[in-house]
């Protein structure tokens, strides 16, 4: 096991929390269920799980793994965590895991737990899409049972640990995706911290939300994208920017959102983004058809989608 | 001359400021070259004026002329104007007038202040589309060199005098387009107004204007209303609309917009919105390329405008 970095300590051995009491690995008896929950990958969203956790469950360790030391330091200075490292072996200690990495590196962190982690130990993720995360899952993890796929739909266009904030869960819909008949009612240590975090626990299958998420979010990011090639493109970009009011700045707020990020989402939620950006291109080809014919049913169409809106701002 | 609303007063005769002073129409003599000011139409944009200028400019006498003596008393209620009515003929008695109707109702207007107003009163327009208004303006007022059009780039996704704010034009680009080479020295009065309500001037051709706008602005709030229209025809939209985030209301904030506003400027602005829309669908399908072939290189296209949308941040 690597180095383990913690708040004003450096400690290479046991798990030990800020305070210098040491909890038992098994689960501190009690009216809690869950002692020490592994955070893997402690950027935005793993970032914003521990700060949020620090906060709300203190009695919790949360302990860090991250990519390089470096970020272990940055994770434990923070105090996102209680105790952090860059070795995965350090989540074999841990009741629960938290997969909070990039799409594009679930698949091997699943593959090292696998061997890893005793058969007890609960698996989630973080990912913004689910059945192809179920798949790895399934194929990786033994017992695959013990893992329940999640997704909170938190989020802002800047990223990593210095963008996280503990109150980036409070009313969001944290969204689980069970495969088949998956039994719930082992998850129960998992939905504690979802509920200490102050989510809203929603349940669907990982392929709706796959449709879903690509609908409210996965396309919602490519199209501020692509608006912001639009204008990127036109010769006279700089001129129109300058004279640009808040309405641009809505439209290109989710291009500014990390590449990588993005280009897993997409790559790795595919047949339903593409869906998505088809009923798009059909939905703006009938605003051009009306503008070309100077139809003024184009009002209908404007009028029918704020009644729409007015019902969202609702909901 | 109809009834003339003010603050705490209803007085049908001559133009009295609500101190109960009255300013010579023709003009305070003194350091101040404006005195007094129309402002035809008290929604968000003109009623907006109206408080940021009673608050910056004390001094200038602020004349609302409304649809209705009901919304001209509203007006005279916010304190959005020192008197109003519903009469074109108050803007007579201004030294300058500011046409603030939605588009579809300018032409009319300018048919009448072509009739009514003395041949030196200055007129502008606050329209979003620029050559169009030239037009009419050019066919229908008289010396049509004392009319110059505006168009602040300040808006919210609420309209009408309850949306309105006196902190809206602060640090907004105001774009006037001059026709030609119409001389802008004798608009000296629109400019004082325009620094006042703490606006940034700019100036640029109508042709120009209108092509960027219909970029930064126009395509903006046709693509938030397409995009919501592309949730509100799938079948799963309310169960999406649950789990979305705050991507999902940044791209569908515009779409909530007013659809007489939208309307107006969509067909007035026809060409240069086409131009747009097919510049979208041109980058959009660039990205669904992408996504078809599982081409990774679509992380470069996030990746450019992610680079841009920095630098437009900074702009």
């Amino acid at each position: 096991m690597g180095p383990l970095r913690r708040r004003a300590i450096a400690d290479a051995g046991g798990l030990r929390s800020v305070d210098g009491t040491v909890a038992p690995a098994g689960g501190r008896p009690g009216k809690n269920s869950v002692t020490r929950v592994a955070i893997i990958g402690v950027g935005l969203i793993g970032g914003s799980l521990g700060l949020a956790l620090r906060e709300a469950r203190p009695d919790i360790e949360v302990i860090g793994i991250a990519r390089s030391e470096d970020s272990a330091a940055a994770a434990v200075k923070r105090g996102a965590v209680t105790a952090a490292g860059a070795d995965l072996r350090l989540a074999s200690a841990c009741d629960l895991v938290v997969v909070a990495t990039p799409l594009q590196e679930m698949r091997p962190v699943f593959s090292r737990l696998g061997r890893e982690l005793p058969k007890q130990t609960l698996v989630t993720d973080v990912g913004s899409v689910k059945r192809a995360v179920l798949d790895w899952a399934r194929e990786l993890i033994p017992d695959a049972g013990r893992f329940l796929g999640g997704h909170p739909m938190a989020g802002k266009s800047e990223s990593g640990l210095r963008a996280a904030e503990p109150r980036l869960f409070q009313g969001a819909p944290w969204v689980f995706t069970p495969d088949g008949d998956q039994d719930l009612g082992r998850f129960a240590p998992l939905f504690e911290i979802v509920d200490a975090v102050g989510a809203r626990r929603v349940v669907i299958g990982p392929d709706e939300h796959d449709r879903r998420v690509a609908l409210v979010s996965h396309l919602a990011f490519t199209l501020s994208s692509a608006y912001g090639a639009t204008i990127k493109a036109s010769p006279e970009w700089r001129e129109a920017v300058r004279i640009a009011g808040p309405g641009f700045r809505d439209m290109v707020r989710l291009a500014g959102g990390d590449p990588d990020l993005y280009t897993g989402i997409a790559r790795t939620n595919r047949a339903a983004l593409l869906d998505a950006v088809d009923r798009l291109q059909a939905a703006l080809s009938k605003y051009r058809r009306h503008l070309e014919n100077d139809d003024e049913r184009i009002w209908e169409l404007f009028e029918e989608v704020k009644l729409a809106h007015d019902q969202w701002e609702r909901m």
